[in-house]
């Protein structure tokens, strides 16, 4: 089946290009001397973890308990919550290590290290727990210098049900960086800080065989990969407009887009609208605030992925429609009623999310099908 | 099963303001002397549009073909799919049709048109289409004084086995309405355009039945149903933010939420996190447009779906963290780490698109599960 004979809207992954990220950021891995912990929160899909996974490591991140379970029913072993899990999620959690026994999750405050403690002992249950460190994003975590870190620590080290795998960053405000120099020194912030935590710990004689950081953009540009043991990543696999703007991957390289289809032509306001709106595309606007690159809900190219259409944009969503502005009167003609563009994206892992499968192309042909893993 | 014993983030539906906001709008056709046709795009839940029909007339709309062919299972009839429809959906139209024989849906252009009647010519098919009229929304359907629509009703009027159901149209540029005035001019004018379209086709001699017009707001306020034969509207069954600020209804009689556990304390940042984030809130900002109405990504409410923490909102999100600025430094004692609480949505539509069902409760009581159909 070629893509011009799908229904749409629909969910495309470029094999190829798919391959050359998960490549690229094995020899990012390699270059900076750590093993690679893909994050599989963007593609959700077994068959793409599979072209992810590090051979020197095995391992995944995933930011759902739902996610944990269909990954260790597809047979992986060493699967990292990168979110911490409130108490409540312990008897689920448990379920998930009796499938994959290396599992683990993180954990930032006393309250959830005193409730899993005690249900580790009262259950007989070995729970894995990477404590997670504030690198400077301010969303989750411990800073390296506050007390309750080596608080938490020496409780989870006092339980010997318990395995502490050691300590977990995440540079998320990486995003928010405009330079390539400016991501660099967020990735030695970023480095610097796990670190220091977990030489916090070390001088307290607790033991921290793990030293776990990174995100797409950190993990790009990063200068150094010393004291730490894995970089987590997942975007990267599939890029959208912002890793694109954030320098990242160049455009081309971008694996996942939307297929649409004209619906209806607009003359007298100039433009054209594709079945692709505002759940098909999603309504992330992440690139709006990047100065010159917006790209309003997502970059429109030819059913090739090719830009043959200039800077052609999505410029407003309703929730079954997208309006695109044309740039010229051949658009009309360029694009009848009925013809397939693709939607590159701001936001991969939120468009991807709305879709139970991706068409996975060579060129335009589907060649599989892989299943997603949505929901909680 | 009470909330508090649910996992988190889940969708949460109340029955009785579900069943409060269904008769209102039920009364609001009813005063205006229309039928209603609930439009099921929101909540896409069978159950749901059983409360919500209208016993005198008993259609619904939908915005995609999935959502048409499982009310169609669900044995729905008179199902209208409220968007153009590209000529390569029409064998799949036919198959709903043999379902749900009174399916119809909306053409605005020429070319589909022809293509619609050369099918129903080639397979014998008896498509039953609506011609969308632009009434100022200026996203999809001609404009009155338009020679296409003259053009396309005549073609379709040509094909014994088409049926030309009428016109429809959505004035969806109430959503930019800032006032009760302001959607009340809006509803007129939404009226007054699709009427002019009807009577427009009529002196030309082309029967038109139907009449249908709708959204929300000018639904809510509209002074006058004349020459309208159906009001389309939907997001009223579940209200949200937005809703609320335009005065649809009021903030207590929203009926849907997402629940969610706090899963971590910063107090250095003031700071309380949430397991529900971009996914499971959505990113949609719609109320970042209203003066003084921005909510965030929503507001918090305690479990039982009451204001307790007052103007409480969540200001950020990652894919499955949301941030919650804390008032006072009681927050942390009150908001408790596994602590439930209950999120009103911005734009109900696009959060609740990311579950699979509803927790359907009265009070805090989960008295069913329904299914929701996602996708295309």
């Amino acid at each position: 089946v070629r893509l011009e004979d799908c229904p749409t809207p629909a969910l495309v992954l470029d094999y190829e290009k798919l391959q050359a990220n998960c490549e690229q950021m094995l020899r990012r891995a390699a270059d900076l001397g750590v093993k690679l912990r893909p994050h599989v929160k963007t593609l959700k899909s077994v068959e793409a973890a599979r072209l992810a996974i590090d051979p020197t490591h095995g391992g995944i991140a995933v930011s759902t308990l739902k996610e944990a379970e269909f990954f260790a029913d597809a047979g992986f072993r060493d699967i990292q919550l990168a979110v911490c899990a409130p108490p409540d999620k312990l008897p689920r959690i448990a379920r998930v290590l009796r499938t994959a026994p290396e599992f683990s999750f993180f954990v930032d405050n006393i309250s959830t290290a005193r409730a899993l403690t005690d249900y580790a002992n009262c259950h007989d249950e070995g729970f894995r727990i990477w404590i997670e460190v504030d690198s400077g994003e301010h969303r989750t975590g411990l800073a390296p210098d506050d007390p309750v870190l080596l608080e938490v620590a020496s409780l989870l080290a006092s339980e010997p049900r318990v395995t502490l795998c050691g300590v977990a960053t995440h540079a998320g405000h990486s995003y928010g960086a405009r330079s390539a120099d400016a991501i660099r020194a967020i990735a030695e912030q970023e480095r610097l800080e796990v670190t220091r935590a977990a030489a916090t710990l070390a001088r307290c004689g607790i033991e921290v065989p793990g030293v776990s950081a990174g995100s797409t953009p950190t993990a790009m540009f990063g200068a150094s990969g010393a004291g730490l043991t894995e970089l987590r990543a997942g975007v990267y696999m599939a890029g959208d407009m912002f890793q694109a703007a954030l320098g990242c991957l160049p455009e081309q390289q971008i694996s996942v887009s939307v297929l649409a289809t004209v619906i209806s032509h607009q003359p007298s306001h100039n433009q054209i609208v594709i079945d692709a709106g505002a759940l098909a595309l999603s309504k992330d606007r992440s690139t709006a605030v990047l100065p010159g690159g917006d790209v309003g809900y997502g970059m429109v190219t030819d059913v090739a992925g090719e830009p043959t259409f200039g800077r052609l944009f999505v410029t407003n969503v309703h929730q079954e429609h997208g309006e695109i502005p044309c740039p010229d009167d051949s658009s009309f003609e360029r694009l009848p009623i009925g013809a397939r563009v693709r939607v590159l994206p701001n936001h991969a892992c939120i468009t991807a999310a709305q879709y139970e499968e991706f068409l996975v192309v060579k060129g335009q042909e589907v060649v599989a099908r892989w299943t997603r893993v949505n929901g909680w």
